[in-house]
């Protein structure tokens, strides 16, 4: 029998500082090098008989009408709020554990929630979406009459404002990518374009904002410029296949793929045309931001291209010199992510990440680089590219353009150190 | 205020026979067409107050570690087995019931499930997967260990070779898109690409097949080509982003995007790399269909290209005439689905749907099409062309390759007849 080759011996010249591979390093060589186990007797292991495992022993579970995920992983829950006194529950947010999770899409289980005033539960057959203000024809509809519009479905990414604003502390936090960046998720939505009825009911050419309201226990409401109105703005009614969740805005919501999440606003029963901004509750006590001349920066409304590593990072220790396959997610409000690249070496080098899958307009996207870690101390970093050319800014760059400690749209390269035991921590670089 | 334009104001001219609208219509024209209200009084319907909601007056529910569907919207359920005896319960298949779905990914919930022994539930610290045979090295892999290696995510559809086969009953079948159409699925899959694993087991060069084998009650073993095995095939351990469900193989299952369902082995265990196919009971008993000569045809393995309407469909009856969308999926297993064509007069004039969305390979993808109804009869027909050019066959297209009563990969296009009255019905053409 040959003798396997090592793993120095299967892996080529790095093309980053501190190991990092050819992104084409599997499809060029085809060889790994996670280390199974090699074994010599294979007779009982075949077909049912002795040495089969219990459960080809006996009858499975039988069907169900809507299936759950296995009781050996119900550690994968959402991240709540700790600590909430009785008079703010329902107020704050869960976040997607995105460190026991992989690909793109979330499932509606475990997507992000903020809320305001918690989830209310709306009676679909009473719901209207009124559209008014300066148009020619002020509309109602019905969930019902709304399903005989022309629909449209994508996938998006759905990322609040707040999201990675604990990078913005003194010391950085120690916490999983879930606690840090987990108000960020990806789903295909199916609903009917926004500008299909703001043409039924005739915008009035003064008419250049729209307002728009939840019929939650706060009529949490918000503003957007008409021409993301008359974009790809959607009224969704199916998440995921299927009929929206009522903690993302059942029976509808808007959708305003790119922009700040709480802008997507949630039981959505109200659209007013305006002539301008209506500087809501909602957009001026939050995700406004005070610039160093002591001016707030308001409507920062399309999330900027951002990225994470996710394997490694903190609660995932290296577990000894080796092979490792970098990956994390990453997205842009401006459109499809162009490139991501990846950093061993604190962003002194920089390697491109693969992309796994299609990358999609305004959605999240898979990024995997592999990695032979020497088992020396190392910083990985990753930046994304957008296809507007725009990329990732790092911290001090992103942080100059405001006061300090404001945490909206917090979008910096974040990095982890590995530390020569193996262990992963949170620096600022 | 300006007189509304009519519905045949607004349309323009047909482009088939029957009614079929440019698939361009909407973005050429913004014009709507589907009967919002009018209204003149908005002013007690603003913010919180007087005639607010119920649902505005008072708090919503607090946060959940993993949320669920609304309550309103619990029919939205798999279709099950019905009058299954004892001794067969957890044999069979649940359904995915499109005609309550929009979109092209199916919730984990309600993935379709074909069992032929019940779901197992097996400790994910206990099971490995060995793969040996025709190989250098026969080699064993814990799932801790798979999750080492570099992994891909790509989303695609699973369709049972069984999917579709009521319609070569004698009378058209009277039932929803989910009772005909339902053993069809899409999801997010991320694993370990198979290639790389049989790359450091070493394959033999008369290594030629694999025989995969599940851990279920009944061993469930299928053999696969080993072209496809060094392809894009996969051991999926995450669909939709969480870790893969117990009903779809939870801890691992085999992915051949595009195969037949059944050889995308669940629960998979062993991977034997063989000179050829192994016949197992399960690619003989059934998935194996007789032609015309009286020989048998085996290992019919890609799916070939395939589409349904779904609105509208069986039990979703016309109101009235006007303006539908019609709307369905499309998928095949050679690669993208290059174009869907629409026929509203039972095949003799065709128009092409748009795609909604990216059309990903090997992946589901929504059509739709714009249709003014005239409230005559009308034979609704859809047929899908993929990137490799093959297109959709008629009935008798599809049934002159076999002998009478097959009723495995049945890919021909089916047709929903429109009566006067607006009764959808399921028609042979």
């Amino acid at each position: 029998m040959t003798k396997r080759p090592t793993l120095e011996e299967q892996l080529g010249a790095p093309i980053a500082g501190n190991g990092l591979l050819d992104r084409r390093y599997f499809l060029r060589t085809g060889a790994a090098v996670a280390g199974a186990a090699a074994i010599s007797t294979v007779a009982s292991a075949q077909g049912i008989g002795p040495g089969s495992p219990p459960t080809m022993l006996k009858r499975g579970a039988d069907f169900v009408g809507y299936g759950t995920p296995s009781h050996w992983r119900d550690n994968v829950q959402r991240i709540l709020p700790q600590n909430v006194p009785p008079a703010r529950q329902g107020v704050g947010s869960s976040r997607t554990p995105w460190h026991l999770l992989e690909g793109t899409i979330t499932p509606g289980g475990l997507h992000y929630v903020r809320n305001h005033n918690g989830t209310p539960d709306i009676d679909p057959a009473q719901h209207q979406l009124m559209i008014h203000g300066l148009v020619k024809q002020p509309l109602m509809f019905t969930l019902e009459t709304l399903l005989r519009y022309p629909m449209e479905s994508h996938i998006h990414f759905m990322e609040c404002a707040g999201n990675s604003g604990a990078l913005n502390a003194a010391q950085p936090p120690q916490a999983t990518v879930g606690d840090i960046h987990g108000l960020l998720s990806g789903s295909e939505w199916t609903g009917v374009k926004l500008s299909t009825l703001l043409d039924e009911a005739g915008v009035d050419p003064k008419g250049t904002w729209i307002l728009a309201e939840g019929a939650d226990g706060v009529g949490m409401s918000r503003s957007a410029p008409m021409w993301k109105a008359m974009d790809d703005a959607m009224i969704a009614l199916y998440q995921n296949g299927e009929p929206i969740r009522p903690e993302q805005g059942f029976p509808m919501r808007l959708l305003l793929p790119g922009f700040q999440g709480n802008t997507n606003v949630k039981w959505l029963r109200r659209l007013k045309v305006t002539d301008g901004p209506t500087h809501t509750r909602d957009e001026t006590s939050r995700y406004t931001q005070l610039t160093p001349d002591g001016k707030a920066r308001q409507f920062m409304l399309q999330m900027e291209p951002k990225s994470f590593i996710i394997k490694p990072s903190f609660g995932m220790n290296m577990q000894g010199p080796g092979y490792y396959e970098i990956s994390g997610v990453a997205w842009s409000g401006l459109g499809r992510v162009a490139k991501v690249e990846v950093s061993a070496d604190g962003g002194k080098s920089w390697a491109e990440a693969a992309l796994s899958g299609t990358a999609l307009p305004k959605a999240i996207t898979r990024f995997r680089l592999p990695w032979m870690w020497n088992g020396q101390p190392a910083t990985l970093m990753s930046r994304t590219t957008d296809e507007k050319g725009v990329t990732q800014k790092t911290h001090a760059e992103w942080a100059a353009q405001y006061a300090p400690r404001q945490n909206f749209n917090l979008s910096a390269i974040q990095s982890w150190a590995i530390a020569a035991d193996g262990k992963v921590s949170n620096v600022y670089v």
